[in-house]
């Protein structure tokens, strides 16, 4: 499984295209993670964060993007740094018009957990492969 | 403590009982977990989640419940085991008509931390009793 | 680097200045802490928690406040205790008057992490000084 949760502030609304982020992390996944990702369990979300106060609060501007990744653990040290190096710099590259254009505060960190599951959606790429 | 934060894509909106999902949860904790979470310390919150993609972002109809539960360090692994398998159990059976009907991912995450706490809640209880 | 995120319960509303409590976070980040978070590295925002369970789901006035700090790894235990402890003081002082007119469940919980970053915030920092 993975799990992703993007944050981004409130003053960049018109000036990303969230759902295209989103896209961007959950394609890389299905396509370019080896197959170490199942695609029915690979789960995006990002949420506009609305209240904030960065750095030295002084600067309308400065913005951030934060990314949170859960996945299983068991992966190998090499994937996981070889996976989000390559991962985190195609989404620097998404966000380079943004971030060369204003402060932005680009960020993302991984973790492991298992934990408990049931997932139908399993079963629905099943019956449509 | 027990801190449980649900997080519920917005498909599933009119369809399923947030309200009853969480004070499931919370008399969960209080009344079947050998009073190992005070009845103060629980706090269980949700989020309606807007925007996602989820697994080939094929079907509107994909949706996914997620759980994290952070609760305090020291409590056995069998006991954790044991009241965890059973809350899910119980969530499950809650969600069944929802994940028989759709794609539906629901999962769930343990994880232990300490922190800093001043709760007058407590005080409220005693009162209260 | 230093993330916070603040949860507070909608039934605060009115009640509480979230803009100060951020404020208050970031600037004892930026001058209390020995230099340790660099100043273009402070993110904290806050979220409204609409839906809610607490306790014995009894009392409507039943609030909380959380907050979940990350920061870089690598500080030491020491510095970890004592400026937390400091900064929850200053935290639970300024929220004194809300948890003494009601039952209120404050909360810190503190994690490190290292992750991936790029942030242009710095270089407006440094243009600034």
């Amino acid at each position: 499984m993975a799990h992703v949760t993007i944050e981004w502030t409130a003053n960049l609304e018109g000036q990303m295209d969230v759902e295209a982020l989103m896209s961007l992390v959950a394609a890389d996944m299905r396509e370019r993670a080896d197959g170490v990702f199942p695609v029915g369990g690979i789960r995006v979300r990002a949420f506009r964060v609305d209240d904030y106060v960065i750095a030295d609060n002084a600067c309308a501007d400065d913005a951030f993007i934060n990314l949170d990744v859960k996945m299983g653990a068991g992966r190998s040290p090499e994937f996981r740094q070889r996976y989000f190096d390559a991962l985190f710099a195609r989404i620097t590259g998404f966000l380079q018009p943004l971030s060369e254009s204003r402060p932005l505060a680009l960020s993302m960190y991984v973790k492991e957990a298992e934990g408990w599951k049931h997932n139908t959606i399993h079963d629905r790429l099943k019956k449509a492969s």
